[in-house]
């Protein structure tokens, strides 16, 4: 096992009318900065919950955080926050509004261009404080301080990370989640099996509690992910995949293991290029890592094959095979395709993408920066 | 699955040289209260470790905390740190180290009679902050807010628990471990097993992710437990080890799901009555609790089995009792005795427990309050 650090101070409030305790958990006498996304809390009764549950407390509000939120958006809710004095911030929606959010409490003290934070690594002192009501499992951002923004004008989709930005608390309803769109929920369950696969698919180091800790969320996704796109107001389902979403990315099933991030990378640009949703992009390129750097991975992908699709008959490299097959049948049963050409994606891609990691200083990739960028062509060709 | 809250902000600092970071971990100008045990941190170079890591700083000592920390030695430690205005204790040692000095930090600014704290539960308000420095896997105490005392005069071994004592930071060096007496590995496998199995041996609530969770921990114990005896020297086994009796206590295995510690509960008046190690009560009584409870218990004993065990055929009270004594014998072979026998213990044991567990108002235990007095006499004699 290697040398790690945890520490994650995120109160979690897990459960059906957990919304109504937020009042407690926010500091009396601030003035909240609501934030939410397009407007669909106000149709499904989370924003009427939320404000029942600050009734008597100063909120002033801000609105349409979009997917794959906008550095342009959120600079006009930085701007509110700093006129309004905002003392705490209050995300409700999914991880765009809970990642626009963060960006938006480590903008608001921050001295000079905010962007810095995302292409310059800008240290980030202090942030103003946050909760957050999260009502789509997918990104785990409820649980840790990452937050990815993208930036219209330059077409790109940069991430940070710093531990001012933990929410203080956040609140995990899953009644929240039973009118989403069934193609959210999908992505959502494709999102957290690729968070936990690329901190599981790596190298073996002797990790045994860590990798069956993965395996137990990777079990849970495909049993239950089905479940809960079949019968969206089964509590228990839904249930199930919203606390697997925030255990995929809450730091623990990463402790003291390799982390290969290549996927979330190379999926990034191509959000950041053709605007696919988020979850799609590592639909296809996750099992496209997994063929490419199959020699890197090759233990784990047999412990993979073994453990989760119950594959240990056959030659290593049949078993490897099956499991990539399966890990993308599992991904398209659930309606995501993994394929570029499903969204007409041609060729030049792979090109483009290769050479704008490369400017980005990510020239490699992976838990043993192998991944160049003549594999990392390969990779996205191989989705093609 | 059951609404829950989740928040444990315990910093953990895990591998080998760790310990030369608690420096930064406490605050500045504060006057430290170093607490250990019997000495064997002396003898086996951690307390020079620590020493060094805290050159320049102010440290104070109080060492001979017992096993099963006593009330009145934990009194002495109380007025000292009074006494020399500590403001900030830390803890070199294992769970009873760890157990004691959360006492002490309650109780250095608690108003009135310290032993309320455990026989009425006084609310405790605020405590001295702490770290720890953890020397051996067991207890759960370096990741969780719990203590367990005794007071000598009383024959009494009484929790409590309470946010104010989380640790703020606890280092986890397996190479500390490797010097330990065998019967304390043994011990404290045997003691996370039980925090695990007090956690998932309930009625299913339909929380898959919690269950492969547990088993997880479960399992690692199984393989990792003898491999750890066999080779004390090994790095990565002791981690393993360490990390699982870490998770096993920390909370997140529990959320959402009953849990019932009548196990515990019962082996603590055991500790009370005739002075057995922690873990060999629970080795005693997990085993009896598993028979008596299986009612109850019954769909999770099954899943216990072919999950833990691998124990899937037959018929289903065959397979229940196939798994408990899979499980006595893991014990045993750990060289942990499981029955009261070993120890010289006879018959009146039973009622002397039930009674004094009735007098202190837990007549009932169990995840469905229905273990009573009738059934506790009969778990202790199973034990005999």
């Amino acid at each position: 096992m290697q040398n790690f650090e945890f520490h994650n101070p995120v109160k979690i409030l897990f459960g059906k009318g957990q919304i109504a305790a937020i009042a407690r958990e926010i500091p009396a006498g601030v003035k909240i900065l609501l934030t939410y996304g397009g407007g669909s809390i106000k149709a499904n009764g989370v924003y009427d919950q939320v404000k029942t549950a600050l009734a008597g407390r100063e909120v002033i509000e801000f609105g349409g955080i979009e997917p794959n939120p906008r550095y342009e958006t959120l600079l006009r809710a930085v701007d509110l926050a700093r006129r309004e004095g905002a003392g705490f911030l209050l995300a409700v929606g999914g991880g765009s509004v809970l990642d626009g959010t963060k960006f938006i409490a480590a903008a608001v003290p921050f001295q000079g261009e905010p962007w810095d934070i995302l292409a310059k690594g800008a240290r980030v002192a202090s942030a103003l404080p946050l909760g957050s009501v999260l009502t789509l499992p997918a990104t785990g951002s409820e649980m840790n301080f990452y937050a990815v923004i993208s930036r219209q004008e330059t077409r790109e989709k940069l991430a940070f990370g710093a531990p001012a930005v933990y929410p203080r608390f956040s609140v995990l309803d899953p009644e929240t989640t039973f009118t989403l769109p069934e193609r959210q929920i999908a992505n959502g369950v494709v999102d957290a099996f690729a968070h936990v696969m690329e901190q599981y698919l790596t190298y073996p180091v002797n990790a045994p509690l860590q990798d069956r800790m993965a395996e137990a969320i990777l079990l849970t996704l495909i049993e239950e992910g089905p479940k809960t796109l079949a019968a969206p107001r089964d509590y228990d389902a839904r249930a199930n995949i919203m606390w697997c979403a925030t255990m995929a990315l809450n730091g623990l099933i990463g402790c003291g293991v390799p982390s290969d991030w290549s996927t979330h990378m190379i999926g990034h640009e191509l959000t950041a290029l053709h605007g696919l949703d988020h979850a799609r992009t590592l639909a296809i390129i996750l099992p496209a890592v997994m063929r490419v750097k199959r020699g890197n991975k090759r233990a784990k992908l047999l412990q993979f094959a073994a453990r989760v699709w119950g594959i240990e008959a056959g030659a290593e490299d049949e078993r490897i095979d099956a499991a990539i097959e399966r890990t993308r049948r599992f991904f398209e049963s659930l309606g995501v395709p993994t394929r570029l050409s499903a969204y007409g994606i041609g060729d030049g891609t792979a090109e483009q993408v290769a050479r704008r990691l490369e400017r980005r200083g990510m020239a490699t990739l992976g838990e043993r920066r192998d991944t160049d960028a003549r594999q990392i062509r390969e990779i996205v060709a191989l989705g093609a």
